[in-house]
């Protein structure tokens, strides 16, 4: 029996990159995390520790800030693609990298009346943060996934469970009105193109078209369980944007129990609900289209 | 020397209500946290374990679901009066009563055209949380402080530092153009004044004006220090506010340190910077009108 | 083009338990955190919301209350065996389960002298965490990775770094003395073998007997990159510990930067470091044997 | 009305130092995080902006890494003083100084066989958080609280609770054997006395001895309300630490709820329970000698 070194990467998490652009007194910002990790001939330094294949991870960190002012920030997916791209190719024993990008959102403050054409203040938006996942193969090309995570959503009715399975351990009372509630995360693949990849629109185009679909399926669909839920908010999004050929999402169903308040010679209606933390159900699934392309490396 | 109790309180934390009002088709939800704390002759249970004083924080829990279903919950403030009072008013031992209450902000998802007069589904607002704190004493009545935490800011320009002591240990450069970020959380006294609290626009409306003077102040302030921010914030609530005594704001420095990229032949241009964890700045003041009334216990 | 339900599994997560054992005055707690995932033919839940082949999560809960009345809780990686098989075996439409637990330890606090035969008081241990991941498929039996996160090492010397590749982003020093912390994530896979899982010392013993090997090798060896270290660590598991035939860990590399102290006229001599949060290195690798077995789904 | 600058101070947070000391091959390590906050004339800089009295939060920072250096790091408290000191009698607009810090714990990892005299590696020690607050004021001197965060405790019986108010919202039911757990922080004020802080046994000393009264008194009490604990608790303080004259303590009660296995057909035995996040209890007190003089700022 020999041990042997089995898949591996390497690089640096979380850099946070701020990038205001001005143009006259309007100032834009991106604010987004980059995660990159590279593989490669890797033997020698789990071996013997020689870094002669190693680009520093401190290295990776540098590119990440001299990209965003060479290149600038427009949509994550073409940075990430910028950046994994760079790697592969200029550093000649990285055969694969891999880069993952958060952008936190921002609106602006609405100027005053004496702001004249000053626009330079921002106000953080919502909880949602948009994501990547890119990876560029020195062999294989690249592939993008997109996605957000933290969109936290919540029907108030058109929610019924029932129906299910009863074993010596069911207690749960089937119910036919009740608040549906989850935190959304979605990821969605790309269908490969190389340099085409979330055209016609763009990847901010496709992000914002996504983003509706799941929003306007979630709302839209009387549901009879949080998969259903799921599996319609997947298909709106295969659905409605074709560049996209599958969808995996996690969706812990946040329980809202009604409040017994016969206790206290009250009756509910309905109205008050008490939020629990834990534990939670929670719902993993994908959906992909029949023609969908091998996933590859794209879900690593 | 003999050994004694002093002050002291125990409650509920964390009580998460939500509840929902049907309208139709139209919902609305509200949804906060609600933390009780009671006060009055506790020595025996200190000194004994005699819980003869004590109203359990399981049945405080209680109440604040059975008010939310036989008073409704408006604003967070009338909520906790309520709450307050009943615990001194109805609980003979009980002679002070603190209630704090966050409030998380939910945003309709727009209907689709199929939707009819279906409006139930919301989507979780910004990061932002309203709060309050509201204390009623048997002999001395109420005070009320509003606030809101976790709002999130952000100056790209109109930002200076310069100017300050220097010794040994300084090495900091003075700027001329910096970010200036931070994450606000300001309290703000109400005048005292009975049932008139909040009066005339209630305190949601005074909740949106002190929000608004905060938010304006930030971005039309030009800056030459964190402090001054502070105090134009503040002093802008005061002087749009007259309901409104005292404020106090606690304003974490949010350092975006510009990248040298010198160190790659490029020049930096104020556009790329490294948003910083740990450590941070941090800004704390009070600003108040010279009329404000002694905040008694209002603070604690 | 057709929509098409890809992998799905459902489940109850973050089920927390707390098992006490009463030995006369003696007690022993078991304090973990179990979350399982169930999945078969789930075709109709997605596609209409028919609930009929869905063993609700509620149940799933209650289900691991019961059984730690029923069977106790003795190693994580038993209770979680019980559990996936049960789920499985006793549910038709259910093929497939996947048990996660979490355990968080306490030591005892000692007794003082007139404690007599009383011992049930605790005191939560270190930040450690152990953990378990188990899969049961009905065609294809047991898989079984037991493991451990939150572990949080340091070398405060016998770590270099250099020799890495340079490019025009480079700026890093190289360094023959640095501070080396990461905090460890490792899982392992315990060779295939139904009822002899384990063997012959059990989980309890296998999971110290990692651990150390774990704990030994970052302490033993002299470091020339982190991915060296974690290599040594994984090859130590697999050289002491012949149940297990693979190692996967995840080591971020907290850095502590020496500060730059020259800039007061003193030397630092390795002295006084800053422990940056973010960004920060993520090393990830496995290693294995060479006669592993296929891993299977037991990694999912 | 004019709108008046109230109490304010500004400094910077959180700054992570480790220091490394070398004993040969044996080293020793600090690993904590200093906060420090400073006060006096601060008038202009935020009415102006003017920054005249201002010694930046840079500089405190870079004063923290010096002193470590230069002074080395002991008691925490000693380090807090020297630090408190420094910034009031070097800056003359400083007229106040508060410092603030914790310190994480450390265990080492025991060396191999073939170890030699090489003693450098270490791995994080419990949850638990050791803290001080030092004031340092031009005209009152000084004043330091030491104490304690994230200690988690628990007894499994020789707790009860009953005995106590009912109104028309109680649905408790009294318990005579029930688990107590709570997660402690505690914080206790040092008589006053110059250079003689601490002494005989300095603050290392005192915080062990504090440490083990606190973990002795919550395992030998019996219990019949987590506030009988709480005053034990801080009593036992006082009683054996006479250089400490006051201790605060909040108290959170960790409930753990007893699972319903009736509806099951099994009893529960006091075996089972459910570990509730929230809401839950909070009990916070204060225990003082009757001789403790008063605290000034000591709190703040």
């Amino acid at each position: 029996m020999a041990i042997v070194l089995g898949p591996n990467r390497y690089g640096k998490a979380e850099t946070r990159v701020v990038r205001v652009v001005r143009d006259g007194g309007t100032h834009h910002i991106k604010d987004i995390n980059v995660s990159s990790s590279l593989s490669g001939d890797m033997d020698a330094v789990h071996l013997t520790g020689d870094n002669g294949n190693i680009l520093p991870t401190d290295t990776q960190k540098n590119t990440a800030y001299a990209f965003a002012r060479k290149y600038g920030v427009e949509e994550i997916e073409d940075f990430a693609l910028l950046l994994a791209r760079h790697f592969v190719e200029e550093t000649k024993p990285i055969s694969h990298a891999r880069v993952e990008i958060e952008e936190y959102s921002w609106d602006r403050i609405p100027a005053g009346p004496d702001a004249g054409d000053r626009r330079h203040s921002f106000v953080r938006g919502g909880t949602e943060v948009r994501t990547c996942v890119v990876h560029y193969d020195q062999d294989q090309g690249a592939t993008v996934v997109s996605g957000l995570k933290n969109l936290v959503v919540l029907n108030s009715t058109a929610s019924e469970f029932h129906g299910y399975i009863e074993d010596e351990y069911t207690t749960l009372e089937p119910t036919t009105d009740r608040i549906l509630a989850t935190e959304v995360t979605a990821r969605w693949r790309h269908r490969a193109g190389g340099s085409e990849f979330g055209r016609p629109h763009g990847f901010g185009g496709s992000y914002e078209g996504a983003r509706r679909a799941l929003l306007e399926a979630f709302a839209e669909t009387y549901s009879l369980s949080l998969q259903q839920t799921l599996y319609e908010m997947g298909g709106r999004v295969l659905g409605t944007r074709p560049e996209i050929c599958e969808v995996r999402m996690a969706m812990p169903n946040k329980h809202h129990f009604l409040v017994d308040l016969e206790r206290f010679g009250m009756d509910n209606n309905n109205e008050v609900f008490f939020a629990a933390d834990r534990p939670y159900g929670l719902i993993e699934g994908s959906v992909l289209t029949d023609d969908a392309p091998d996933a590859g490396f794209a879900w690593n």
